[in-house]
């Protein structure tokens, strides 16, 4: 994402500022509903990011009153088999980009994340929330049950939560959900901006080579029965041990002094 | 379940009002111990609550003092293996039953539940508890781990306070367990009713049709790794969004009118 | 762990009394650093508490100002790949041996518990914590991503916060912990070798036998689908009410009297 690699979109920003990429979405009229052309531009926003090794972290954040009201309605009012097929194939291709790109992502949300947008929130590696933020699987209430958000929200707050939320359409705050170790902070609206850069710039400290290989680490060894989980970690624990960053972030600890990262 | 179809139960009461249905455990002097026979009964009236298309939610409550006991300890008394087996397996279908059957189940919990009691309440999709209802697994007391109980309190409850609750027979209470996101709702005992109700209205608003393809898939997808569960929840989605319901749920939503659901 | 049978270790302490097991991880100038020969010492401790019928728990605590401060960075520095896959493949072997024996083990932490320390605590059955205690991956900032402690602490914390220790290197505390269901009992400092013990002595109440059956079964049926977990825990639960202390145990507890345990 230098300036002359960076693509202009319509539906969406970026920006990036001392290694921290910032995506916005950026169309606040239709509360930042993801139509298809508006999941695919976040989808090369984010491979862009993937493939830029100056970026540490990134950023997702909403234009407007609120993060996002899940897909496009419109879209799918009267449309067609295969139609409904490419628009979830398009958001599930956006939710597993995020997913397989090195750097970690921290959703910045505000106001409320309903369907999809709660999904793209509890997709990513990190949720920061102002107070009185609301996340929402309301699609019972359209007769279009949330069954994708509910892939990503069942694997981030327990059974019986989840599916209250499924079959009622009410929405769960940040507070109750920093509770069950959803929400990794809820900060007052004012400094939720101030809070999630605070968040990205510990993790701008680290070795990026580190960091990518423990978000790809993570999410195999959670899918794997314990014992395989072990014989992979201990692998990429092994390997990382011998990697210039380690050696000499191990020295520079011994040393009492602060390490030089140099692998990318 | 309508009148004349109604079956007669000897340790049951079965009751249907406004597509509401409500299976009652009637051995209150028994604690609502969960003998072959009561268990039998409980699944044969879910598989029937299961086939009613005209029933929108069930609850599931115990008459008298307490929810459920949990196993009747008499027939274990001197068994051999295959009357065990018995009892375990036909324990295992009515818990089975009540995940199989499209309609959401509540389970509306008093006092105390204990073993296949707790059991039971963790099986349903939804608790409700009185103020104070204490959750235990005290097999371990009387030399009978809580094997079968830990499958479903295990898939509801952190490891660490599942282990805890097996190892010591020590209870939970509903406070505890709400704020682990266990029970869904924790209200004073003369509520208890009400709450119930007014969660099982909630649900009742919605398509039956829709919230039965999302109860089953919520459950086949909580098994499948991250990518399978993506795969399989765009098609239900995909297939979802074709649907009469869906069309009339979309509609009515960017209209801004009431949904009338057609679909059964 | 008989006098007679009892080794003589460089690193840590062991001593049984009234059939409960205490292991102390004794290098507290180096804050309890896991060296290969310490964590050799700790799985040959835990083998033989695993032989020993007359041990009901075991206990494991560390000397000093803090619990353990993970893996000893000396041993990492400038090692070849066979050295450190040895290193990691070591620890595996110790966490996977205090899950194999029969006996319920309680981490009874204190200070600070790091990377392969706080995974240590992870992988003990029950933790009990001095209040203010910190549990922390910090390997990211020494450009060590905790990859194996990921293991252990990612199927205890929900993976938000997982995910935020391990890119942060920030700890999270004994109390916030105890909400998310990681730690079962937190206390001031100066009781919480008491609580332990209280919360050990109750375990030891048990017979020996079904706990440890209970502890096998715990850990498999976590890892398979809800349909074998049921299918293997009924045959679990069969094959114990037919055992000499369940048939004990029930008649005790139907007679209102306090069962005689005699399995081993």
């Amino acid at each position: 994402m230098t300036a002359t690699e960076q693509r202009t979109y319509q539906y969406i920003l970026t920006d990036v500022r001392d290694g921290i990429a910032v995506v916005t979405m950026n169309r606040p009229e239709k509360r930042n509903a993801l139509s298809v052309a508006h999941m695919e531009e976040l989808t090369d926003a984010f491979r862009r990011i993937g493939e830029d090794r100056d970026i540490a972290v990134a950023i997702l954040r909403g234009a407007g009153p609120i993060f996002c009201a899940g897909h496009d309605l419109n879209e799918l009012t009267g449309c067609d088999t295969p139609t409904a097929r490419r628009i979830f194939a398009v958001c599930t291709t956006l939710m597993q980009t995020i997913r397989s790109i090195p750097q970690p992502v921290i959703a910045q949300v505000h106001g409320l994340a309903t369907a999809a947008g709660f999904q793209l929130a509890a997709t990513c590696d990190l949720i920061v929330a102002a107070a009185g933020t609301r996340f929402q699987t309301p699609g019972v209430k359209i007769g279009l049950f949330c069954s994708t958000p509910m892939v990503a929200v069942s694997r981030v707050l327990p059974p019986k939560k989840t599916f209250e939320l499924l079959v009622t359409g009410e929405p769960i705050t940040a507070e109750e959900a920093a509770q069950l170790g959803m929400v990794n902070r809820v900060v007052p609206a004012e400094e939720l901006e101030a809070a999630t850069w605070e968040l990205a710039e510990k993790i701008r400290a680290a070795s990026r080579y580190v960091v990518g290989i423990g978000k790809q680490a993570f999410y195999r060894q959670l899918e794997l029965p314990e014992h395989l989980a072990y014989a992979y970690a201990m692998e990429v624990m092994a390997l990382n041990a011998l990697a210039a960053d380690a050696q000499e972030g191990i020295c520079a600890f011994l040393e009492k002094r602060q390490p030089q990262w140099r692998n990318a």
